[in-house]
């Protein structure tokens, strides 16, 4: 029987996934809300970890912690992860962190166990949904340091708090977000923002 | 048996979702992903609607359906809302389409069976984790007419065009973005929007 650990952050949902995972023949051998600090023990590892894609890494400017890859390497177990959907971003941060399973949230119970079966084997499982998915997240249109200044403006920091902790002029801040806005089709700050965050980049 | 109706955006949860309460001894009559259009037919009324708080209403410009109101009205149907943490707006605005039961998306499996078998006896159930949200929701503090310039702002709208969709003057949308800032102690036009999108206001 295959062992699976469950990491998402709401309880509710959490304890349903098990259950839902528990009712197709799934041995659920734990559960958690976040992805557990340091790699997991090899003797407790499980056969696949079944985590929310946005539990993974939840911004660009927090990236999947280093555990993440730990635990899958160390523990030899494979990781699969739940999508959103129209979020490329976290597609992509996904694929980042080591996941070769990628199903989508709106998919059906029979998809799941089949993708929580096919990764197990150390197949790659992908939803056809998804996979336009790839394609955007492959055109990412923001470079890193776009991404940085569009990150700290959408959390409300002024022009010259961004300019501060990135370490550049504020006339070069203003240079990034002019040319974020034109990249992503926005018709102002708040509209890239918008946006960005609409597809999960920041 | 208690008859209940699952309306939950994301299929893999919703699938999720009705398994649970199945395993915890519920008849679950039907699931669907966005609330029906127009009132039940009364002979397929559930006992209890359990259903995502964000379904029910997106968002302030967008309240609660009259079909949500009308469902519960004419089929004689509670309805239990799944409570995403510190969004006192979703709070707000199930409370306004008639929910009876409020149920924090943290919680457990047990608390969401105990909230069904209560709502569905007539009674109200509210988390205790959700107490606060209540005292946060009944202090809102921007108007309507605040609210739907920063709902417009957040879509990426410039002020002229804000203007033109409420009948203001430019100076009126500022004055009013002036007011919101202010009020949710925000740095700026981005920082309000970010606050009010994350207590779930717009």
């Amino acid at each position: 029987m295959i062992r699976v650990t469950v990491v998402y952050e709401a309880q509710l949902l959490r304890a349903a996934l098990v259950e839902l995972l528990r009712s197709g023949g799934v041995e659920v051998v734990a559960s958690m809300s976040h992805w557990p600090q340091g790699p997991a023990s090899v003797t407790s590892a499980p056969d696949v970890y079944v985590a929310d894609a946005e539990c993974l890494a939840p911004s660009a400017a927090a990236p999947a912690p280093a555990s993440v890859s730990a635990s899958i390497v160390e523990g030899g177990s494979a990781l699969l992860a739940l999508i959103p959907a129209q979020r490329p971003g976290v597609l992509r941060r996904a694929h980042a962190a080591g996941a070769t399973g990628f199903v989508d949230k709106n998919g059906s119970k029979e998809r799941l166990l089949e993708a929580v079966h096919r990764v197990a084997r150390g197949e790659r499982f992908i939803d056809e949904t998804l996979a336009l998915g790839f394609l955007q997240a492959a055109e990412m249109p923001l470079t890193r340091r776009e991404l940085s200044v569009l990150s700290l403006a959408a959390n409300g920091a002024p022009v010259a708090e961004i300019a501060g902790a990135l370490h550049l002029s504020k006339g070069t801040v203003r240079n990034y977000m002019a040319s974020v806005i034109r990249k992503v089709g926005a018709r102002n700050r708040v509209d890239a923002i918008r946006i960005a965050q609409g597809a999960g980049w920041t």
